[in-house]
C-alpha cells in the first residue's frame, strides 16, 4: 500500500441543511466506496450549521448540528465548508471567513458567485484554497467543469443558454398545449415546476444570475448581476405562441452572453429559434447550454434543470473534486482579470418579431410604417389579421440596433391607433 | 509578483505532425497568452518525431524534427509527450516509455486506449504522472473529463452515444434524402466525411473502440475493443429507413454501455430510436453521448465530431490541465479497478424490429409465425406488403433475450419461403 492509499478522512462542514442540504448528506454516506476510490480518503460531515437546533431532522444524529459558526470556521480538522444557505447574507460572510481561514468551499449559491465572485475568486487564490460552484448553475449539467478547465482552449465567443426550467416549462406547455400564460403558470406550481411566488425566475433574475456567472468564467472577467438586462417571459400572450408555431419556430427564454470585438454583452430574454436550433428541441424543465468558440465549432450540454438532488450530485463532485487534488492548482481559481469592458445593449443589433393590436381602419399600417421608416427600422415582413374591431399587425424586421428599435418603439407606442403594450420578441435566426 | 506566477517553461515533445500535430502546433501558439493565464507557465513544442525528417513541413522550424524517438525521452527538459501516430505500434512502446520516464502523456489514439487502457492508466499510476485522452473519443465534446471528474458521484448506469461522425454523416443523408446506402456513402467521401476506406468507420469498429473507453472510466473496469461486440450500417437498406419514418423514428448507429446486475455490456448497433429521443436531433457529423446514472437523471453533451481543429483543441485543453496541476492527484489516475465482469450479449433483453422479403404465397406468414413461436419470440406487430412475385413482412417483436431471438432467426433463414439474408434492427423505445 503506498502512502497515497492510506485512508485520510476530509471533515465537511454543511452550512445549511434543506432539501439539498440533507441529500448531500445521504449521498456521502450512500458513495462512501466511490468517493473514497476516487479520492484515498473518506469523507464526513462532521458539523451542521442550522438556525434552530431544537427542530428534529432527519439522517444526521442531533449532535452534528450547531447553531454557532464559530464552532465551524475554528475547527481546524474541517477542511471543506458547503455553503446550502443561500442569498447574500450571512452566505457572504460564513464564506469569506472559510476562505480566510484556508478552508475549501463549495458552494451552490448564484446569487452570492453573481454579486461577489471576482471577490471570493480572488479571496481563494490569495489564501491558496479553492471555491468550487458547479450546482450554481444548471442542476446535473457540469457546466463550469467544462468551461473552465476542459474547454479551456476554446476561447469562448458566445454561450447561449436554457438555464431556467420553471420558465422553459411554461414556454414548453404553451406551444405544446396552446394554454394561456395564466393556465401554464398555475399548471407548473401544481406540478412543483415553480414556487407559489414564481417573480425569481418568471422575470428572467434567475436566470441572469447564471448567465453573469457563465460569463464571467468563460470570458474571464468580472460580470455582475447588475450588468445583465433581463426580460422575463410575463408578457408572453398564447397569440404570440401561436405565430411562432406558424412560423416554425419556438420560443424559449433565452440567456445570451458575447464578445462584441472583445466587449462583453450578457442579457436574458424571450426568442424565437427556428426549430432546427440545437436549443429548439430542449423541451419542460430541462436545461442546456450552448457554446461556440474560435477553436471549437458548436457544444451543446443538456440535461435536467436543479432539482434536490441533481443539486446534491453537484455538490458532492466539488467535493470529490477538491478531494482528489488536495493542492490547489491553477485551474482551481476562476479568473476574472481579463478585464473585458461590456458592450451597451443599445448597440446590439437585433432582429424583432412585434405583435400590435391596432384600430382596424385605412391608413394605420402606412402610420406605423412610417415611424419605423424615420427610425431607419426596415420591415421584413408584415402580416394584418382582421379581429373584431382591432386588427392585428405582426412585423418581423430586419436587423437593427437595439437603440433605433427602441426609439422606434417608443413612436409607435404613443400613436392613438396602437392598443395596449407592444411586447417585442427577439429572433435568433442562427446559432452565430 | 507570487512565485506562481513566475513564468516557467513546460517543453513538449510531439510525436507526429500530420493534420492534428501541426494544428496543436500552431494553437499552442495562438494561444499563448490564455494558456500563460491559465497554468502560469508558456507552453512550447521542443522536439516533433516523424519518420523523414527530410520532408519539408510547414510552421514548424526545421530545427525541431527528429526522427529518434531516444531524442525526446531522454531529454529531461520535455514533460510532456503528445502521441499522434495512432495505432499500436510504435504508439504503445512510446507512451510506455514515456510514462516509465516520468513524463505526462497526452494522447488522441483511441485504438491504443481501448487495447492497452488499463495497463497504461495503471503505468501512470505506479510512475506518478498523468496520461489523459480527451481527443480519442468525441471530438470537441469533453467527454472523458465529464465522466472522469464532473461527473464522478453520479454513478453511472448506462451510456448511450453517436460517437462516429461518419455512419451519422450517411445515415442521416438515407433519412432525409431516401438515399440507398451506396450513394450516401458515395456522397459522405465526396464531402470528406468518410474516408476512400470507410471500412473502421461503417463497421462500428471506431465506435466499439470508443464505446470501450467509454465503459472503461464509467464503470472502472477493464473494458477492452474485443469485449465490444459491434453490428455496422452496410446492411442498412432505404426500405428499413423508409419504414423507420412510417414509424415516426429515426435509425441511428449506436453505441451502449449499460449495467445489468453490476455486470457491464457494451455493444454497438443501428438502432431505431423514437423521434422524442434526445439522441434523434443528433444528425448529420455530429456526435452526442447520453448518461445516466443513479444520482443523475439525463445529461447529453453534444457537438461536432472529430475534425482536426477539434482534436486539437482537445489535446491542448489536456495540456492546459496537467500544466496548471503538475502534481498529479487521484482523480488523475483513470481507475479501473472495479473489475466488474462483462454481461453476456446472449442475455440481454432488446426489442427487435425485422425485414423480410418471403415469397407471395399462402400459409407463409403461418410458417414464420410458428418458428418465432417455438424460441418464445413474441410478435408485437406484423405488416404484409405485396411486392411483385415477392411479398415483405415488417416484423416488430415483443422484448426478447438476444438468445432466443438468433436461434428463431436462424430457423427463419432457413426456411425456403424466406429470401435474403434477414438484418434485424434493434429498437430503442425508451432512454433506460
Amino acid at each position: 500500500m503506498t502512502a497515497d492509499e492510506k485512508m485520510k478522512r476530509a471533515s465537511i462542514g454543511l452550512l445549511g441543511y434543506g432539501t439539498v442540504g440533507s441529500s448531500v448528506y445521504r449521498l456521502l454516506d450512500e458513495q462512501s466506496i466511490e468517493i473514497a476510490q476516487a479520492t484515498g480518503a473518506s469523507a464526513g460531515v462532521k458539523r451542521i450549521l442550522v438556525r434552530d437546533i431544537s427542530i428534529p431532522r432527519s439522517d444526521a444524529p442531533a449532535e452534528l448540528f450547531s447553531d454557532d459558526f464559530d464552532e465551524l470556521v475554528e475547527d481546524e480538522d474541517i477542511s471543506i465548508i458547503v455553503e446550502l444557505i443561500g442569498g447574500i447574507e450571512p452566505a457572504l460572510e460564513y464564506v469569506t471567513r472559510a476562505l480566510e481561514a484556508g478552508k475549501a468551499v463549495v458552494t451552490a449559491n448564484k446569487q452570492l458567485l453573481s454579486q461577489k465572485g471576482s471577490y471570493l475568486f480572488d479571496l481563494a487564490r490569495r489564501n491558496e484554497t479553492m471555491i468550487r460552484f458547479e450546482a450554481s448553475v444548471a442542476g446535473a449539467i457540469p457546466i463550469i467543469k467544462v468551461i473552465s478547465e476542459s474547454m479551456v482552449a476554446a476561447d469562448f465567443t458566445s454561450i447561449y443558454g436554457i438555464v431556467n426550467g420553471t420558465t422553459n416549462y411554461i414556454l414548453t406547455e404553451m406551444m405544446r398545449t396552446g394554454a394561456r400564460y395564466g393556465d401554464a403558470l398555475a399548471r407548473a406550481q401544481e406540478w412543483g415546476y415553480a414556487e407559489a411566488d414564481p417573480t425569481e425566475d418568471i422575470s428572467g433574475k434567475d436566470a441572469a444570475a447564471k448567465m453573469a456567472i457563465l460569463a464571467s468564467i468563460a470570458f474571464h472577467s468580472e460580470v455582475s448581476l447588475d450588468d445583465v438586462a433581463c426580460v422575463g417571459i410575463e408578457d408572453i400572450s398564447e397569440l404570440d405562441i401561436a405565430y411562432a408555431r406558424d412560423f416554425g419556430m419556438t420560443l424559449k427564454l433565452l440567456g445570451v452572453a458575447k464578445l462584441y470585438d472583445g466587449r462583453i454583452n450578457v442579457r436574458v430574454y424571450p426568442a424565437l429559434l427556428d426549430r432546427e436550433h440545437p436549443l429548439a428541441s430542449v423541451n419542460g424543465a430541462y436545461n442546456a447550454v450552448f457554446l461556440k468558440g474560435n477553436s471549437i465549432d458548436e457544444v451543446m450540454l443538456s440535461g435536467p434543470g436543479a432539482g434536490g438532488i441533481e443539486t446534491a450530485s453537484a455538490v458532492v463532485g466539488d467535493i470529490v473534486s477538491i478531494m482528489a487534488r488536495p493542492v490547489a492548482g491553477r485551474l482551481d481559481y476562476p479568473r476574472t482579470h481579463n478585464g473585458l469592458e461590456l458592450f451597451p445593449d443599445d448597440e446590439v443589433v437585433s432582429t424583432f418579431y412585434l405583435r400590435l393590436e391596432v384600430d382596424d381602419e385605412p391608413g394605420v399600417l402606412a402610420q406605423i410604417s412610417q415611424v419605423f421608416g424615420e427610425h431607419e427600422v426596415s420591415i421584413e415582413s408584415v402580416l394584418q389579421k382582421g379581429r373584431g374591431q382591432h386588427a392585428e399587425l405582426v412585423m418581423v424586421f430586419h436587423p437593427v440596433a437595439e437603440k433605433s428599435f427602441g426609439a422606434a418603439l417608443k413612436g409607435i407606442s404613443g400613436l392613438p391607433v396602437v392598443k395596449g403594450r407592444p411586447a417585442p420578441i427577439r429572433v435568433e435566426r442562427d446559432s452565430e
